[in-house]
């Protein structure tokens, strides 16, 4: 298959993954996300965020309209970010801790989220991280992010065929494939809402 | 306020009740909705259909791919429809029985609801519904609708000031421009999706 | 293994299987479990309740603080019951809609299934059902029903190795125990609620 | 109204705030709650369980079978809890950050919440809450506590009549009762759950 003709605009794509283990398979997807970006997908461009120097949420730590140092910056880069892509891992039927946690600080006003679209990828066990994926979906809902509704991915990890390496890397080429075909829907969906579609033009 | 210029695009919205009582303040609200656009939203036409009519799901009902008549003749009216508009009661802390009757006759092979914008109205008791719209935003995902995040609508029906009259009928100004509001946001989204928006064109 | 003592109680079970089709799966499940209690579980006797002839919940069926014949019948059944077994077929990613509309039913005041102990059984696809069981649960949050948290089963209909028959009778051996292991946690729970567990006397 | 005879078991709670503000109104429902037990519910008691120092979950921070000190002091306080009490604020239609953290670390193995009864509050905006708690009912399906139906407490924060002082403590009489009402729940179904209700003695 022909590479596609390069589109117009560029979108930059905000990667948060909620498990902080070094070896996660989670932030492995992420990873996987973006090469599988710069080898394939022209026209978006993958910034793996990193959460895992921020507070505990606490209001009280913001002072005179401003946020702890490691928020701001949290924050600017997603204001920055044109869409999102979470890598989510199912812990106790729901999100992680500090993924919820960097969704809260980011949703302090100004909303840093809104308006823009989104789509999702979790690594865990036998749901394939579903439960936590339809948690993430209502935040959405008050955040005022777009998720893609499909394809939807959810990557049983600890089923054969192995899936992702001892460092977390993903090495399944189905998977991959998977991951593939969400982010050129997530690519569509985005450019679909900014009115720069074929559709729209 | 003058009326804003009417749009290039007519969108037809197939409205769906999930309350069958003759004077339910949900049917209310697509009444209110449908008399709101044909006053003040160009563009925006508002048809009420009916699912008192539908059998309870069971496949066996399907024959040589032929769906009831009353499910063939509903399916119709999603299918041909641009947007839905949902008007859901919560029963019980989920969607009522005969809305979710109705989308999963909607959503068997070819689903009727694929890649339409939607929005929903409750009304209902000291929650306002919140609870019964998330799970229907959860079917949603499945099904590929893409609802509006913002505005939503949780009407308190049991709560001063009184909201609707013996026939269900909606008599509260604030809860007219509610609808008022999410109507505009739903064209606005639905014509986004399409294309068609002041941002495509 | 020696069958255990039989205990003092004889609990009956309300069962309701989500899909009206002759062939499915989840009434398979509640004939095996009905089968494993009469063969392997003294104490715990399963009443499969048919929900089929219930009409569209719809309020206005009410007369005179009577109910509609089939929807008497239904709620003695369920107001006579110990404790209750759901099998629920995820129907767009959410509960089905007959089964809601049951549970609709035997809501209307007087609620018939308050302060009752039960479990879920799914057979679906991917997920094995799990998205609907969760909404069920919530539902049980308003109506009063004890879930049991754990073993939740959820089968996944269409993995091998194969689990149902042309008939929707369930031919899988691991899948019959993950049932024997839940309908023991229940009774055990039910008995516990009822202040008759071991623990209680 | 005479004080009921004491019960002869005590049963002592952990309460947790997800809330890490000073003024926190959910830190101060806590307080309320353990006002309300020492003045009037013998048998109950209320140990405020501070989780504002826990580490953002990162399994890798587990050495050697041991965790962080302040996650082992906290795991130490919640394995000898008897039963469980959560004031859950709103975060952006979900459970805090902080409290799902909290939850997560409690639940690394051996899993400290199992089998034991548990309630929720929660002080939020226009939903008082609601939507937080069906997260962290689903959460406690895996965690295996059994959460109470009944009544379920909602506190409208920002509504009229005025519920918090500036500190956050509770000054609002009908929210108390609320309050008390629900522990007393909580007390009869931790004890009916540990055998030792009136019923099963």
């Amino acid at each position: 298959m022909a590479a596609p003709a390069p589109p117009r605009t560029v979108l930059r794509v905000a990667a948060i993954s909620g498990s902080l283990r070094r070896a996660s398979a989670n932030t492995g997807l992420i990873r996987a996300a973006a090469e599988i970006c710069r080898e394939s997908i022209p026209g978006l461009h993958i910034d793996h965020v990193d959460i895992s120097e921020l507070p505990l949420l606490n209001t009280d730590l913001e002072v005179n309209g401003r946020f702890p140092p490691a928020v701001e910056a949290f924050r600017d880069k997603v204001s920055s970010a044109d869409c999102f892509l979470f890598a989510s891992p199912e812990y106790n039927y729901s999100i992680s801790g500090p993924l919820k946690n960097a969704l809260d600080w980011g949703s302090r006003p100004p909303n840093c989220w809104a308006d823009r679209a989104a789509a999702m990828l979790s690594a865990s066990g036998g749901s394939g991280g579903s439960r936590s994926q339809y948690h993430i979906r209502q935040v959405g809902v008050f955040l005022d992010i777009h998720f893609i509704n499909k394809p939807e991915v959810f990557t049983k990890a600890h089923l054969p065929p192995k899936k992702f390496d001892a460092d977390g890397d993903l090495i399944d080429s189905e998977t991959k494939e998977q991951v593939r075909r969400m982010l050129l829907s997530l690519q569509a969906f985005a450019l679909r809402l900014q009115g720069k579609s074929e559709q729209g033009n």
